[in-house]
């Protein structure tokens, strides 16, 4: 726990897949058409983390327009968004240059096999509940919320509390600032 | 609960947060394209109000036109609704003065972080059972039912049964009035 | 137990309410779409029904285009729906002067206020999981199953069971007949 | 158990029913407009077996423009998806035919009783965690998982370590081989 306590205090980038962690892993699918179900509560940690300007990206092994259309309303810029690859770790590795980061600077939060490689040179590595037990085998947290419930915002708040920068956020939120 | 009752009495206007209390807190999200669910059980509540000349309004920190789609499909006049603020003692405010209301003649129910500065000052604070602890621990009531599946229906349940009005509002509704 | 046996030998015709029984009573809203969730384990009770040619209507308080895109694809009449009224009993009387039924012969599936007087009247009152106290103390018998999950599914099966046509019905859906 | 073993190291084909075992059995109805929901469980699933070059048939009673959206983004290729029919043998006859199988070489996952026939003769028999009482009755395997939420997955998670080939499958995922 203490552990964990001094590892969330050096993270400057927060990372995360989508199926799964931003959504419960499902899409709907018709002609032409997909979408994808994310969460409100999750939405308020993206506000949080804008508030007080730490920098939020999102590695996802298969592309689709449903997250681009999510991201795009949260107002995370395009170049923090990489879709399409199930070698995620070249997207890590493209971050890690353009922010001049140490992996141990760096959280990650995924669910599936496909998450493995990131998980395990990370500097946290966070599970939504519902992860396959290889990943939450990998994880320094599990957290209690499944993905598209508030699994992403109970990490925030985790990385938050731990830096002590909660209230100056809630603060920025109710227009205090 | 002696407390409970007496507020239920004074109401005379209704406010909702959307995300997390007529909706469960998710978003459908594709290309250009953008559902909220909502429920049926809160969609009678809405109809019992409007037979018995109890005025509703919509408070929600995120512009949606769901939202308004919901709305207006209820009978909701467009002026009760007010979206896209975080602060949203704002439109409570307008919303006291234009019914020339006393806070304790208000009830209000929100599940997160930017609902606490209205809870903390209305007649009667409702809280789904999703909401987050902070909120729970300022409300006069936390529903059984979660948002999106009852919770707003719960409330007015509470307060017609507390004013003493809901067989009128079940009569009505049966055209026996 | 033997009295609902009894009842269910006498079912000529099943009638069913759509918000809560055929869906969870949620609706998904956009922007000019509205969309509601339906099942297969009741699709295919609609086909049991069709191959047994016993009669099914559909009575639902809001008028939606949804649930008609779902009655016709499961083939059911156009002039078996009724949408739109709050007074249900008048679509109710016009089926049972039409089919020329007394009321023990017609079932009857709902959840909320709107659907009690229908349930008082016919022979046989079914309630999904899901329904509010106040209909489940009207009903026959209360499903295990909720609306949108097999409510429906679960009636139709206990009256073909009660009936003795259940083994009728798989063989002429498995192309033996 | 050690039987089921034996079953699986035979299978070279696997088949799938999709409402209740793709999906949870939803369908999301509006005007002109039908959606199922995937989930990317399943997905990842699909993703190995066409790494292993192992083949994949959907067979479905209903059809449904959303299923062929959701297999050819799965490139699975059109000739192995057979919908709209309730005599689902037919197609099982067709695929043995084309890849010159006996039964024995056949795996088979189905939830209802339009599933029965094949399940009575395919060498494994699955059924999701949600299936009806006869379908378990009849299966070699019940999966953990309900469909819609990985039970695809966990059928054949249970095929890839029956055959030992796991291993393989995860190192070309991850771009090692």
């Amino acid at each position: 726990m203490k552990e964990l306590e001094t590892r969330l205090k050096k993270i400057k980038l927060i990372v995360t897949d989508v199926d799964g962690v931003l959504t419960d892993g499902s899409f709907y699918i018709g002609d032409n058409i997909e979408m994808k179900r994310f969460h409100s509560s999750d939405g308020l940690a993206f506000v949080l983390l804008r508030l007080l300007d730490i920098p939020v990206a999102v590695i996802s092994g298969r592309f689709s327009t449903a997250t681009l259309s999510r991201t795009r309303a949260l107002k995370i810029p395009d170049d923090m968004i990489f879709q399409d690859s199930y070698i995620k770790i070249d997207a890590y590795n493209k971050l890690k240059d353009r922010f001049n980061l140490e992996d141990e600077e760096i959280a990650y939060i995924g669910d599936d096999y496909i998450d493995t490689p990131l998980l395990e040179i990370c500097g946290v590595a966070f599970a939504p509940a519902n992860a396959i037990p290889e990943v939450k085998a990998l994880c320094h947290h599990t957290c209690e919320a499944k993905g598209g419930s508030g699994a992403f915002r109970e990490m925030v708040d985790r990385i938050l509390h731990g830096q002590g920068r909660m209230e100056e956020a809630l603060e920025k939120l109710h227009g205090l600032y």
